[in-house]
């Protein structure tokens, strides 16, 4: 559950922005990274004296600030002043727990994107934040920086590719596409998980296949919260009269509005087949109780009366009193003939039990 | 359920506005207080003559009337004659248990924010009703003054925040972000109920959890109500051409729905976890039914076909009348042999069960 | 199930308005009351000679005219001929069983509201059908007449409310606003019935609570589904272009949507937890049988081998004949020894059942 | 299913209108009715040369051709050249198995309804085509004939309804409306199948109710693939703009909408019912299984122990070789000391059982 | 799962259309078709020197280019330079796995129609990948030649049908026809399996039935997730406004869709079929178990207490010390009293079993 992680984060009734306004104490500081890049050269820098940096992004060429944690109270009202980046947008930079969404404002745009990672096989959610100004691209990730790795090689190697050429809007672009796809890995891991499941359902479950099905079906159910405010985020970034990318980005974007809703199609269908292994387990659960009440009753059945004939001839009724008193036992094949009956009562019961199909 | 509290309320066929109209014997005064700030000074006191101080709300500060019980009938009435408050909107006022909703008025606006609230863990509603005028807003909540309270706090220290600066629609957007967020607690508190809930599940579960799971998907179903109005009424809020908040008050308030949504995105998650948590639940007793059963399988299976060979040789056939009538019992081994035969039937049904994974 | 009584209204292939053109034989009169009223005067009587009642409709004051049953065909066709009403909805009105809806004629308007009543504890539905004119309102109710006796209350009592001084579309609202607000006592009784059953099935689920849950959820069903018609219905009468309702008059009726579509969330929930209840029944009935199960286990598994061992020294091989022939028979403490032993089986198991929380 | 019957009708990459162009071997004649009719008069004869009929349909009078199977493709043919039809809808009239609609070409309509019919309690699909053209309808139905028979009374009898006074799109909608209300009765079978199998359920399920709540449900499956189509070709056929009916005769569709969406709300109805039957037979037999178990727990808890205590007093040591052997065996009072036990530990155990009301 | 081929398409962060300037080692060559045909001619050879075929498609004959592999890279850019195809769109034909989609590009056309084919019992989905021009079609279809084939042939025998005579676009028709009609075999299938599992499950469920229910289950898992991306595909292909097909083809793709909302009808149906059958399944399975259950009871309840009355006189008191132990053992007719008492306690039992219908 993100409740978790909100629960520190939403203070009813605080003031909106109030982040900006606040210096955290336990905010750590992270790394700023800057990029430059045009057709022709790129430098990578550390954003040492950021207010310099911020106020050289307006140059020619194309600018990626990137945050590897939410900047701290300072930092904020940094950015707030130079770039005129909103307020609630900063906060909710500070804040993460987003969903996914794109907000415009006059100079420039903000992107969040909710990217699930997998953490010791659990699904935990973090948010991928982006500005993205005329010719500038700020981006916060406090997640693994493997996610967009990536993109910095491509900008490195950038000589084969058309990122180099491209605008800040490009740029926007490869940071999304490469979130989105990052979720193919983590499905995938699911997918083999629900397999594996599968096959244990079906060799026999044990204590631990329940729990692992819960945890799987909590895993997809944080996933597909993920869903909607993702379309939605993307649909907006491609709808034509308002969108922040050029319209040449806005095709590129549509492949990713593609992978999205291929990835939303596996969740319902890892969803549905979650949904589908747990009934199976249930019949499971159903089919092997009735095996083993089968054997019960078998036995039971089989031997039930067999020991209700050797009880009666155990009884101690005195045959000298009375010819009336148990004569079979004084009998010169008595005792064959209870073995005889005793065998074909075992006889008719084990036939019975065949016919069945029991046996 | 609602339905209990609205028993009294609804009369049907009663004519509308009717609680304007009655003196409720039933009615309890509650406390009135008036807020009324600027950028440079505030004052509270409490509205005592209520008339005077309805009357000279059309000064140029915003003031805040805050009622903590919904008002007598002489006090709707007043607020009727005074201010032309709607008298339907009033009733509702009166009565409460109306859903989250935007009513629009020639000088007046009317909201109903529905707040759950966790009463000795069970979800109940209380109505947070807001009426909005062009320099006033007029607050009835019942419920307990911790909701509202921050937003005083934040009124007083007012240097700092910029809520003193801004006009009545400001201090609305503040009451419902306040009565949203507040749901965030609640949310988290059943979010650990069914965590713990999930433990005792994995670990066996009890009657207990039984009527815990039960009583926990109650409170969902509770929640869950309250959504869809909710997010109507700020969407109503929110859409620009009769909204009756300003453009930069609209901003923020487009914060509170990302709120709500998130809100929405957690009960549906809970909704769904405390769905998964009932077939987790089955499935466990049914696994449990399984290893029960197993167990008496076992027990009875190696035993009663052992019983069946002691109960053989109890019997009472006499061997001295023939020898066909139980010489076993006269052999020099014959003892030692049963123990073995005893011994190798409990040894190969134990190795029976041993292939099968029951032991 | 309304099937039962659809089956003899519907006849395939029966020319439309075909009731009007019968006579039916089985159709009984029942009673025409006849209400005028304007701010100032009112007067009721028997609507006599009915057709000399329709052409005085045309006055200045409101009037109404209410059938307590389905009006003859003769009846039906002096409506058609005196007000034009149109045959279609006539045959509605005759046949009965309709969804909510709207109808709008050139000169009058016709509304059908379905109402759900408890008989015997069982949801029935019955239809209200009302046509608005000019300065008319018809309607037929066969249903008990409660329903309707607030609104002629309140018109008899008109000086106090606002009802006399209003035209034929309030009349028309009063009595829709009667009609819907009559769902909320059965959907208190419902209430009460799912609150009672939970307790039931949390004390102990006997064959009655199987039947009564069931019984519930086919009331809820039946409610269900006058839903969406009734929703709908309110809708067409409150869109502003063709609603045959004054702009006062829908103010008014915005409230009865409001009213309305808090009972579908009030039916939602209940359907919600009528659902939690049977699972949680299920759940219940399994814990149940565990505990059974767990019984007959614990008394099998102590009891069996107990009974293995008492059986052993039950069997009757002769010591006399060899020393190896149950010598423990003839030892001085062998009796004691086995029922120490005995007692050391006896106790094992109750401390293995101990630590398995069984006992 | 419709599986089996699509099975020879699509043939993957076949061209489309295939079917005029194809000589079928299997096809067989079928009758053809033709009946023209104005407001004073009314023909019935049999279309004997289809050609001459077909060019004469073009006179004042409504002219109805009925064939009673699909046609065979050289009359396919005829109906395309002399009348225009469709190549398509003329396959889809020869292929059948269509789902409802309404299709709209220059000079005429095709409209398809599909008609369930219970064959054998089971339900079966069957389709009713119709063209309609300026003066003519076209109807091919292969299914029983009384489905159109009352249409034919209607026409007879003319003289008191109004059907031979209006066009042909009268008939056309007289059709459909024949066909929609012909789902009533076969929704009341099924009603009643419901709930003769719930007094089954409610009074102890067999193998054959688990069968027949089956069926019923693969029934209403088949029922409700109908719903969604048959409101869109309703919607179409009411649409002002395009639609083939004059103003009049949609005002009478209209209510054919009306009975498809009771219809609809029946099968939603019948849907849930099934459901909760279902349901309600899986916790019926959860009680049963529940009773079994106890009447099992019981007298095993019951006689097992005494069973134990006759064991003990059945052992064979001797008491002539010490006085601790067994000397309750030979006490003056021991036999009948036992014999109250035994009666003293089955009362507590009925006591037990009393109390925890499982006799 | 698709995942599984996902896996080595999909690099995050990976440049688009980086398909195209990569030599794929694995990529193999497959044969390219080239057909051209018009109204009196055809002919058909292999695309040998692609490059030339690439230029000649402009004449004034229909030209259909098919592969029966995804082309290797240096095909694509050959495709891209020469047509002017759109590098995503050749990407995806590359990488496969796409939901069913139309793209449109200034001078052509990109369609994705995803087929499935069952395969060892098992659903894959293959891509069929077609572009349209304004003279040509090129297709790639990786998956069995036979769903062509029928197209071929028809353009072959091309002088009775119509094919010849018309456009690219309405190849482009036929292709999509055979790939959509091409799922009614798939779907017949396995509606005979679910079917036949049906009989199965009424007739006695095995572990097979189990596996096979959830094998069947995900072949529908599968299958349904090519619904919503088939429909909205061909519902782009026919809006008038920028459809790439004639207004005639377009006529002829509408039957397309007819057919695939058949198929969705048919899937949602069989979705709830196999819901029903594990339902079915459970409720047979308790039937089962509750019947075992009963055996074993009426067993055990017959005989636990006959097997108590023999042990009660397999007691070892001593008659001879006094005249109260066990005195029956010693009376003339004890024996055969005992006899009756145990066939009288058992022809009771027999009886109330009799009674519940158990026997």
């Amino acid at each position: 559950m993100e409740t978790r992680q909100s629960r520190r984060r939403i203070r009813p009734g605080a003031s909106p922005g109030h982040a900006i306004e606040t210096v955290a104490a336990d905010a750590t500081g992270g790394r700023v990274d800057w990029v430059r890049y045009s057709d022709t050269e790129m430098t990578e820098e550390s954003a040492a004296p950021l207010a310099d940096v911020l106020d050289s992004l307006g140059d020619g060429q194309v600018n990626w600030l990137h945050f590897d944690a939410p900047p701290d109270p300072p930092v904020l009202r940094l950015l707030q002043e130079r770039l005129g980046l909103d307020a609630l947008a900063l906060e909710d930079v500070h804040n993460g727990g987003q969903r996914s969404k794109l907000e415009l404002f006059e100079n420039h745009s903000f992107v969040v994107v909710s990217v699930p990672l997998l953490h010791d096989g659990t699904v935990k959610v973090e948010q991928l934040s982006l500005f993205l100004g005329p010719r500038w691209v700020i981006s916060v990730w406090p997640g693994p920086p493997s996610l967009l790795a990536p993109v910095l090689e491509r900008l490195r190697s950038g000589g084969t590719g058309r990122i180099r050429t491209r605008g800040a809007d490009y740029l926007l672009y490869t940071l999304v596409d490469a979130a989105v796809d990052s979720v193919f890995p983590v499905l995938e891991t699911i997918a083999r998980e629900v397999e594996d499941t599968e096959d244990e359902v079906l060799n026999g479950a044990s204590e631990d296949t329940l729990a692992g099905i819960h945890h799987t079906r909590r895993n997809i159910i944080a996933l597909r919260r993920l869903n909607v405010p993702g379309q939605e985020m993307l649909g907006a970034l491609l709808r034509a009269d308002d969108s922040p990318l050029g319209a040449q980005t806005r095709r590129y974007m549509r492949d990713v509005l593609d992978h999205h809703m291929r990835i939303s199609d596996m969740m319902e269908s890892l969803s549905e087949m979650i949904r589908g292994m747990h009934e199976l387990n249930l019949a499971t659960l159903s089919n092997r109780m009735n095996d083993v009440m089968k054997l019960l009753t078998m036995i039971a059945t089989i031997f039930i009366p067999l020991s209700f004939v050797t009880g009666l001839y155990g009884m101690n009724f005195n045959p000298e009193v009375s010819p009336w008193n148990m004569p079979e036992l004084n009998t010169r094949f008595g005792y064959p003939a209870v073995l005889l009956l005793l065998a074909g009562v075992a006889g008719i019961m084990i036939w019975a039990f065949r016919r069945r199909d029991w046996l």
